[in-house]
């Protein structure tokens, strides 16, 4: 099957890179580290985005070389590459491109993929899709520059939670040591991604931490911020990304909660679990879905009673042997 | 010189492994982990603290192997082997241990090591103390097991802000990659030293974070808690640390920092800078000290008064060409 993506990409001039919604640092720095190896190797190649790049990644497209889906031309493309997707709906408005283009290549790590394109390389021993970019580049016989370097850098140290989660394997971090080799830019990954916050979304964690509240023995913690919240600080609802992990990572911790008061739209609800409580399960009781680790779901009605229900939910799921969903099913990966 | 050192480590039978004060990640890691290579290898090997292990790290001692200065038989060691640690200074309580030892070895990263010891090796070009610890249990012989392996990836995690700072290298990462073939339990360090939030840690960073004030035109951040808040929070010194990376991470912001006031004790404070302002000079006209990147000092007087004249100290700096110090000295390693 390898090698039959190897002979497909080589035969093809015009390839085309759709991202999967919602981009994140292994979709954004995959793709484009590829995009960069195959102009390199003279073909012509796009990167295609149905949503913006998230404001911490944009410094891996300097060129502003991510298009919208109505930037592309419909046709003229020899192939479709897919890094990172592991289904079809994942595209968003950039799904229907696909119609147009001869043949597809799906390469990811999601044990979930559902085998969608014309060709499909699934290696779920992949910590991040950027292991399986590097072997495409490599084996294209792409030299790697410090710009793809520090794309697939960013890549495999986002997905990893910066080589913390325990799907990072010893071949993660050969890869990352080859890509630190390559000159893969450290400080500017550093200033970008880990260092980049903004005086608005400090100030909605300070908002977010007087709402902590542990409940459960101590099993379940939760915040919550509303929009008011998120109007008074000057930020958007990028400022609630990664304020569960605070309540998640509380010692003893193993439901945590996020809820986002959105008003009218409802709470949106962020849930995470530790070892044992299945949220995706947690999740899908209302309407929502996920991971077994990380799930949400969003409940209409008054917030108070909103947040209530989900949190008499995780309580159960909590007292219940084994969790919410018993078995957890999935990998858990981003 | 490293010949002299493997055949000094081999000559020797009791062997000695004093940890630095306040030891880090990389000094009880490095330091464990080679104890534990040694006593495989069939000599008696004594890690010695001044101080406790801070709580994050003793999962690595589970034997509670790490003794106190006065539980150390006086006599009777051939061999005192120091990691990590750059001065004789640095070793507290422990220091006079050393008095009847015969031999020293100090292994060790800092550019600012004082060659204090019989035979010194000094490498700076290793992001942790650990990379030199791997290559003696290496020379020597030694198998790595997971204890030890876990023991060296959780200094070089550590040491490098989870490989994100740019001493980082390929061998850093390839060291890295080694440690998790040999069973580095990634899952353990996740949840000990990454995840281990206290509910009072939590509490004071809320508090830390309604005090955040940002100044000099978004280049100086800081944010400031009292006794009395971590007496309210139920915590201790402990959960301070970390909490001028907050202000520090802003985007925009040169120099961070934190007041920590303690009543009768003055006001400690710690400074961080990002690229220009030497942090250390601004702290030594407070009598403190420390690195380029990362001081602190200690000042007397009401805390607002306090707090006041290192600003205004601050502020100049920021104000000077190049920073408060001209030329950063030193090399900023933990």
């Amino acid at each position: 099957m390898w090698a039959a993506v190897l002979a497909t990409v080589r035969a093809s001039r015009r390839i085309l890179l759709p991202l999967h919604v919602r981009p994140d640092g292994d979709s954004v720095g995959s793709s484009l580290a590829v995009a960069r190896g195959l102009r390199a190797l003279g073909k012509t190649a796009s990167v295609v985005s149905a949503d913006p790049l998230p404001s911490n990644l944009r410094f891996l497209d300097p060129g502003s070389e991510c298009l919208q889906p109505a930037a592309i031309a419909g046709d003229g493309w020899d192939l479709a590459l897919l890094l990172d997707c592991a289904d079809e709906g994942r595209l968003g408005a950039a799904a229907p491109l696909l119609q147009g283009v001869p043949r597809t290549v799906n390469i990811d790590h999601h044990a979930s993929n559902s085998r969608y394109a014309g060709l499909n390389v699934v290696d779920e021993r992949c910590a991040a899709c950027a292991e399986l970019a590097l072997r495409l580049l490599d084996d294209l016989g792409c030299a790697l520059d410090p710009g793809m370097a520090t794309a697939l850098f960013a890549a495999l140290a986002t997905d990893t939670g910066s080589f913390r989660y325990a799907a990072t394997s010893p071949a993660t971090l050969a890869a990352a040591a080859r890509l630190r080799a390559a000159g893969a830019d450290l400080d500017r990954i550093q200033s970008e991604i880990w260092e980049h916050r903004s005086l608005p979304s400090l100030r909605v964690l300070a908002i977010a931490l007087q709402s902590l509240t542990v409940d459960a023995g101590g099993e379940l913690a939760w915040v919550a911020v509303s929009d008011a919240d998120l109007a008074a600080a000057g930020a958007d609802a990028e400022a609630t990304e990664g304020l569960v992990d605070y309540p998640r990572t509380l010692h003893g911790v193993e439901v945590a909660a996020l809820f986002v008061h959105e008003g009218s739209g409802g709470t949106r609800i962020s849930l995470r679990s530790r070892t044992r409580v299945d949220v995706s399960v947690l999740a899908a009781r209302f309407g929502g879905g996920g991971h077994p680790r990380a799930a949400g779901c969003t409940v209409t009605g008054p917030p108070a009673e909103a947040r209530d229900r989900v949190l008499a939910a995780a309580r159960e799921a909590l007292a219940r042997p084994g969790g919410a969903g018993g078995q957890a099913a999935g990998d858990g990966r981003p």
